[in-house]
């Protein structure tokens, strides 16, 4: 199969062609930078702080794989529901995959707990639970975040109720090795399975932090993986042709330029988790020292009847990144109808069809009116792409980071609301 | 019940004393002229163009009410899966109330077509309702949206499929009063429901597009209107302390100072939808001649873990509205656990009291940061303050667009795409 691809719309008007071939030059020394990375994790195989998603190899080979799909043939053997506790990193990934797929063949079904504080929705999950077979997962690296910490208590003391001292082969903990979670999980029995200690959370979609419960559900991690891995083939070169520098260097120009707010724009509802993972990843990742862009998702058709009216005539500040499918299985005719409802320019169209005039007509208009476009072009949306799209955002925002003059892989603004947070709570440490 | 109340924090040090003065001063003409224009709707009780909403009793008196309950009674005796054909302002108020408090007594469950143009989507809404007992409700001000246009074919033919000529009990359809919707509903015998012609469609929660899925799902409309026209008889007063006219006034000079975006910030995730309809309105009636705010949803504990770096650290250009709910009704004790898990601080602690801290955490640690910083007050969530929200929103607008210099009730920019799209489908007209 094909690699994803990148194309922009009308580049010279949007970026002069001089400035651009400028700044793929002056910025391609980061690109070696990451390439250079990239063959020593390669070669030595050794951990190096936050960049070990970059060797997809270290976290995700055959091993690995064989190890989580054992131990999610388990899961769908013994359970039906299965509750991942997990919150930002640790679950959206995940989530953003499940959702859009679905549960596929022998894959059982996936709710998601420990993302928020909120006792109407964990009470709801919980409600969800009764009567059904339960297996939980929660993931925490280094197991101080509040809200997962919170939910694997309810959810803990549900199972022990419900099942007794066998609940805890109902229980999968990830976390680092050396970690309390890994401790707790030795003292109680639970199932352990490893969270990178050289990634950070937004980065671990292809490890077995985001890999077992899209396992689970029955998806095709083989496939992701080995998607992801034909594209860090390809951009695996420090030529400036290389298209993740290409989209980091030409979201860097854009914002120079005042585009403060980059919008992933996409047509299927399919893909709204996933640009919630993608908003996670941007925003963490550059928001800081006062710069970075700050993202956005655009769920079309149904926001053009919402944000649409802004992004064309509003404030000039935004661009577009358009996900475009271009082979969508799933289809349906529209028939012609009986009644005279003046959509007769629908006779027997594919809805398919449809769909993507709707979506070139936006391209049009948004990029004929001065918003910079760009599209990340799939052949198809399954588990294949979702491993190049992972894998395609996260070296681009660590270029991207590198140019901006962040670092990409810390997160120091998450501090300041949680100490005052621990300060209420009387948390000691 | 008490109304809500509007509370900014740290105002003399976001906007200067003489500046906030002179602006409200300056300002108080266009809430003038706003009061003058309700005091005529409630006297002529007149059709006024787009302003319809602004005389709550005009649309939503109790002849109009006892109207929908008993045609919500005939829907919830004679189905069990109701599915609302609307895009824009014809779903979102419905959408943000019955995804929020839930199907409550005799009502029953409501999905959602018409909004996109993903067969994936479409189909899955289809699946569902095999085996169900259906009723669709298309609303749609002039029947020209290709959305709900397609959407309705498609969900028409399924219910003549399976019921016959009996489908057409099965039909509720809301247009304006003369339109092509009313003809098909004449000609065919659909029950029809109006889509007032004096008002918008992201200003119609209150009316009868709004009201009747809320009332299919047993939400208690009643109460609704009880609560904005309590707010209404508080906002109709030309003071400068009224409050919906403060919060327009407060982020037109955060405009002037660079805040171009504004978060609505909320923690219990009830509130998304919401969160939505409040981004169509602000960004349609606002987003127009290069000028406006830009809205976003900030799903707070969870976005914390996402944007939260972003807003803390990013660009200073971002202010934050929060939705404060003083008293949840539902509430859970957060046992001590047998495990040595380290959250032991939150022993024996009401999950709401600690959602409630990491709401005042992240106000005070955004707030004392320079980010500015205002909350929405509400004693409970419910239908009574959905009810002056929904009104307290549509209010501010009004006068945050007179501010800004835009006409708040139109949206030429979403054209550009429309007119490229219908060349597509070939669209004759």
């Amino acid at each position: 199969m094909e690699n994803l691809k990148l194309n922009f719309m009308d580049l010279d008007n949007v970026i002069s062609n001089d400035v651009w071939k400028e700044s793929l030059n002056e910025n391609q020394k980061y690109l070696e930078h990451i390439i250079e990375n990239l063959h020593e994790l390669k070669n030595k195989n050794e951990a190096k702080e936050d960049i070990g998603w970059l060797n997809i190899d270290e976290w995700s080979n055959n091993q690995i794989l064989n190890k989580i799909t054992d131990r999610a043939n388990y899961v769908q053997q013994t359970s039906d529901l299965f509750v991942l506790i997990g919150v930002g990193g640790s679950n959206q990934a995940a989530r953003s995959v499940i959702d859009s797929l679905g549960v596929r063949k022998n894959g059982i079904e996936v709710v998601y707990a420990g993302n928020n504080l909120s006792s109407h929705y964990i009470q709801k999950i919980l409600q969800y639970c009764e009567n059904r077979s339960v297996h939980i997962n929660v993931i925490a690296k280094n197991f101080e975040t509040l809200e997962p910490g919170l939910s694997f208590r309810v959810f803990r003391e549900f199972l022990y109720k419900k099942y007794g001292e066998e609940a805890k082969n109902r229980i999968t903990v990830t976390g680092t090795k050396g970690s309390l979670l890994e401790e707790l999980a030795i003292e109680y029995g639970y199932y352990f399975l490893d969270f990178p200690d050289n990634i950070g959370g937004r980065f671990t979609a292809l490890s077995e932090v985001g890999l077992f419960p899209m396992a689970v559900a029955g998806l095709d991690i083989q496939s992701m993986i080995t998607g992801a891995k034909q594209l860090q083939k390809e951009l695996e070169s420090s030529n400036i042709e290389n298209i993740a520098f290409q989209y980091a260097v030409y979201r860097n120009e854009l914002l120079k330029k005042g585009f403060a707010i980059e919008g992933l724009a996409f047509f299927e509802p399919q893909l709204y988790y996933f640009s919630k993972w993608w908003v996670q990843l941007f925003a963490e990742s550059e928001g800081k020292e006062g710069k970075g862009i700050f993202p956005v998702s655009l769920n079309y058709t149904e926001d053009l009847h919402s944000v649409g009216q802004y992004v064309q005539e509003g404030q000039r500040f935004l661009f577009e990144t358009f996900i475009h499918i271009q082979d969508k299985q799933q289809d349906l005719t529209i028939k012609k109808d009986m009644l005279n409802d003046r959509f007769d320019y629908l006779d027997n169209k594919s809805l398919n069809a449809v769909n993507d005039i709707a979506f070139q007509a936006t391209l049009a208009a948004h990029s004929n009116d001065g918003i910079p476009c760009n599209r990340i072009i799939l052949p198809e949306l399954n588990e294949f792409y979702y491993g190049q799209l992972f894998y395609f955002f996260e070296f681009s925002v660590y270029v991207s980071g590198l140019i901006l003059g962040v670092n990409p892989f810390n997160q120091p603004g998450v501090e300041n609301y949680k100490q005052i947070m621990f300060k209420g709570l009387e948390r000691s440490f």
